[in-house]
């Protein structure tokens, strides 16, 4: 009887198989469908295939692993070693040959840089199997003999070290394949791109010599927020992330205004595709600066965005969107040649961008969903991402669902009366003293609270100009656990005789939160007005969870710029959200960008996100019957029917206390357009 | 036992099979591999489908076939008939249900316009299986409770009705779509691009309604010619055709003084690319015109060319082809939007280019050899092509060799005295009395020979200005047959004494052809200049019948415009080509031009010439030891060393006599470079 073949385990995959001695490392990981690096194709040139291996008994597995259990370090794997250097204990995967069982570690050298506050990268590793593989080869030079052309042999040469067979080429490749082939004298890096398996390779670009980098872009085009990452394909490092306005807002601050802009104007569409494709221009033109890239490198780009904005980028009219049936003018991903949607980058990289779940659930929620992966948990997960139009998906391994709801601006300051954008002097969180009904609060770029020493003297400086969403959240949240309004939302006139911070303003009473220059009060119409926006968004998650048949979710991720900075707290006091243990209640930060950038990283993740897709559930609010009920249930706070057992376990809510708002007593009732 | 299904059996195809009663002959024919276009799917509106059935017993098939074995004429097909007509005896295949056995006819409704007498198009009939189909379809409204995008449900209809699934979108289209499904009121002919079967197919255009054509055109870039021919992808028919001279003669009469401008000249690249690409437009505009065809109706082209015109109509400096090792930059078929090579058609219009066969066999000579096809037969065909590089190709079914020859351009009129174009004036036949010595000839342009009445009135009109290709090969083989030059081409001075054509020129003699104005003689040197490049051709070819180790060929194809009018007994006087029947020496026109056209209408030929030149063995002559003994071997009339039995058999040719030639006694051996 033989010994059986050495066992090799690849770290973190987990996958495991046997290998004849003297295979070496990279081998044996392409065979298993282990990703690894490779540019120069097993010359040791590259560096690019590093990998270490674990010492120990590893009894689980059965494998004792170690160093010794590799071929010893040969003269090529020691010349790079010494010009290029190699961390402790790594091997060149290419050149080590197994000789005895191991534990392969893969290292993630995945090293963030944390430069952009907002709208950063995820730090979390995402495993590589990138859509753009970049590959050197040595080409044989030319023949009488055997007078294939140069592009030809290049094919072959591609074909015999790399198993590409059957390449496509770009066509702007083929003028200048002879003076690359020349200047890098038979030897060149070539890029491939293949997204889906099944799709003939590509060649989009090519390079002379060993061209060992090769970047993408990843990007989540929001409504009025545009964040970008750059990211190494060949480590996945990201590079450098930037974000921007949406220079689009001068067109409309909302969504719903965008689309009448080119309903108005007959060089609308235009004029918005342009000032979109302008500013992700720029932002391009700030990562490749703060990264020291070249426009040339990057190769593949990732894009997300509502389904309006990924209309507007693509060059679309938005038009049927802002009508039933909000027909979208295309719902599967995208891919296209970069150059063909004004992006001046490589000529041959190419652009990806995630399919929409619906005429309004986008491709940033298919970003987020692909990046919080609901569809890969049995808990049940829902994700909000709150803009002025709410993108909700619920669901778990055995089905997701989604719909949109129409929250309107609110929540992002719009309709409230001391309402601003998250900057500079506005409040972003409220308390409130029960007792007393004095507030403290605290503003954004100022360090103390209100009623911490140096607040007044930074406040003299700054200024305290508005609330911002997370700010009326709070205030709110606050004023109703403080009594100060009703569970209907109406503030209490009669403790006006209390305490001077409840005004009287005509027929109903406001709370006045700050009395400074300007006088920050909040209204009955500003509580209405949240009431409405998160009646709204309620009604919209209760459907979902209706047509799952729960009456509680077990997880819940809070998307985008609001989702960041909402206490999920005051955001369940409000109702805003179902109940849940508050420990499982996250902001997800930029999910959508995330999302992008797992695809920009591995198209097994375009591939996970298509399916997904297409299986969602998609529930237009619009059309179920019992969305009005939800939502006029939903008015109230938390919310007229349902129970919060969690919450109601950290704080105490208070007993219900039914106020006639004068003269709207009896609660208004609307249901406002879509935006 | 049950009886079997009917039998069916298409022609011409031949292909044949039993389907159930009640199978729609079209299905029926889709599932036997017989291309019978459609548009509308089987709606019995578009009348593409038609077919008919011949009655009668045929034995060898074992079928009684008739058209009552055809369901009865319905509804939908005696309104098609009604509105549109049909043909006498035809029917539409879609509606056309198989009730019993049947001989099936699949018209090939190949029209040939023949207007333009040069570089017109071969009338054969194409078997069609185009790039690109047309397919009608009915897409489903969107709708709120599925919020599929427009372009998905438009793919979710063409991988119902059309089997298309899995399809690209060319990206210009996707802005588009919403419009033109909306304007089309749901009902839209896309147009769907598949070259290769393993590719995915594409839709590239897409019209509101039934689209009932789709145009497609076929070029042979020549060095001094270009042949461009429009045909409908759905019936096969010629709609036009029409050729130009190529303007980029202007920077050089030959190839390599082109690629000498392109080396001297900065932007002698673009400028020759930008030449013959306007000239092509205008060629465009011209067949458009002619056939009443809009330019956007073109969705697919095909061109050929040597590797000159290849390399600089796809943009490619050709600078690499002016010297040894002579590498093509690319030598495999190129697939390209017509867009990115400055052609404007319709934005989804694409561009195939055959394959080249070597360094100096070009695309054309590709088309050629598919067109003619040695590849396909048993016996062994010599296929030639002569410019001012001759090429060649020698072969039939087992084996297949090419290689190209230096021959210059004295065939084309340069370097002969009175040489000039086969234009109006140029003497084009001629014959010569062997006792007399006085020629008889014919003028292009003018009717009558020289020696028959009207002659001299028309000839004042016209002139007789010079001699063209054909006449010179004729009146260098007359004055061989009658004595006037020796097999080693000198011209027979003793000669003078008994006629006064023969004229004392210096040294050497020369026969005067005709005494006007201008004077027309053949001179000495005018010999030398076609011995030297009968010579390079005939060594050639003898190199390749050496390779594939035969003493004759069975054919001999004689392409291009000079094979066209040259009369092959002449060349084979000259030894231009090797000895074989005459019945079986042919001009094969404008073949490369056929060959292209084979492409555009049946994308089983591009396989089958892509894998004929992977195939074909290329020989360089330059390497070849054994070119120069052929070369001086073949600068003897006819040869010689090799028999020409079959042309004896014909021709009486003189007996051998050996003449010193003045001052160049003992013939002048020069090996020329290539061009």
């Amino acid at each position: 009887m033989t010994a059986p073949h050495p066992l090799v385990l690849f770290m973190p995959s987990g996958k495991r198989g046997r290998f004849p001695v003297g295979t070496p490392v990279l081998e044996a990981a392409r065979q298993l469908g282990v990703y690894v690096e490779s540019v120069c194709g097993g010359r040791a040139t590259c560096g690019r295939c590093q990998v270490s291996v674990q010492e120990g008994q590893f009894a689980k597995h059965g494998i004792t692993s170690s160093n010794a259990h590799l071929s010893p370090v040969g003269p090529k794997e020691e010349r790079y070693e010494r010009v290029r250097g190699l961390p402790e204990g790594r091997r060149l995967s290419c050149s080590a040959l197994i000789m005895g069982d191991l534990v392969v570690d893969v290292p993630q050298d995945a090293v963030i840089n944390a430069q952009v506050v907002r709208k950063e990268a995820d730090a979390r590793i995402i495993e590589r199997d990138p859509a753009v593989h970049m590959c050197y080869v040595e080409v044989e030079e030319p023949d009488m003999e055997r007078p294939l052309g140069d592009l030809d042999r290049l094919k072959a040469a591609l074909a015999k070290d790399w198993r590409y067979g059957d390449l496509e080429v770009d066509f702007h490749l083929i003028p200048k394949v002879q003076a690359i082939l020349r200047k890098g004298e038979w030897k060149v890096t070539a890029a491939v791109h293949r997204d889906h398996d099944e799709d003939r390779p590509r060649l989009i670009a090519l390079y002379p010599g060993l061209k060992n980098e090769a970047y993408g872009i990843a990007c989540d085009i929001g409504s009025t927020t545009i964040a970008m990452h750059l990211s190494s394909l060949l480590s996945g490092r990201v590079v450098a992330s930037t974000g921007a306005s949406n220079p689009q807002i001068r067109f409309g601050e909302d969504l719903m205004s965008r689309v009448s802009y080119v309903m108005m104007n007959p060089d609308g569409r235009e004029a918005m595709t342009s000032a979109v494709r302008g500013a992700l221009s720029d932002l391009i033109d700030r990562v490749c600066e703060q990264g020291d890239v070249r426009r040339e490198d990057i190769l593949d780009t990732v894009f997300v965005g509502n389904p309006i904005m990924h209309h507007l980028f693509l060059g679309i009219d938005p038009t049927e969107l802002g009508g039933a049936p909000f027909a979208l003018a295309v719902s599967g991903a995208v891919s296209v040649k970069s150059s063909e949607i004004g992006l001046s980058l490589n000529e041959g990289t190419r652009t990806y961008v995630l399919p929409c779940i619906a005429g309004h659930v986008g491709a940033d929620a298919a970003a987020a969903t692909l990046s919080e992966g609901p569809h890969r948990q049995d808990e049940m997960m829902l994700l909000v991402d709150i803009g002025t139009n709410a993108e909700i998906v619920l669901g778990n391994a055995g089905r997701v669902v989604a719909a949109s709801s129409p929250t309107g601006p609110a929540f992002e300051g719009a309709e409230i009366s001391a309402g601003q954008r998250a900057a500079s002097g506005a409040i972003e969180r409220v308390r409130i003293d029960p007792v007393t009904l004095e507030p403290r609060f605290r503003v954004i770029g100022i360090e103390p609270w209100s009623d911490e020493p140096g607040f007044a003297e930074a406040a003299a400086e700054t200024g305290v100009t508005g609330i911002c969403g997370s700010g009326i959240i709070e205030v709110i949240a606050e004023m109703y656990l403080a009594g100060i309004i009703s569970e209907d939302g109406v503030v209490d006139g009669a403790l006006a005789a209390r305490s001077s911070r409840i005004l009287a303003t005509g027929r109903t009473f406001a709370y006045l939160l700050h009395d400074g220059e300007p006088r920050i009060t909040v209204t009955q119409n500003d509580v209405r007005a949240i009431q409405l926006a998160k009646a709204a968004l309620y009604a919209g998650v209760k459907l979902l969870m209706d047509k799952q048949g729960i009456d509680h979710v077990d997880r819940i991720g809070l998307a985008g710029a609001f989702g960041t900075f909402i206490d999920p707290k005051y955001a369940m006091v409000l109702g805003l959200i179902p109940d849940c243990d508050l420990e499982n209640v996250k902001s997800v930060g930029n999910a959508a960008g995330t999302g992008a950038r797992m695809c920009l990283l591995n198209r097994g993740y375009r591939r996970e996100i298509e399916e997904t897709v297409r299986k969602i559930e998609k529930i237009e609010t619009a059309l179920e019957p019992k969305f009005q009920e939800h939502f006029v249930h939903a008015m109230a706070l938390p919310n007229k029917v349902d129970a919060y057992p969690h919450l109601a376990r950290v704080v105490t809510l208070p007993e219900r206390k039914t106020l006639a708002e004068g003269a709207e007593a009896g609660g208004r009732r609307r249901r406002r357009g879509r935006e």
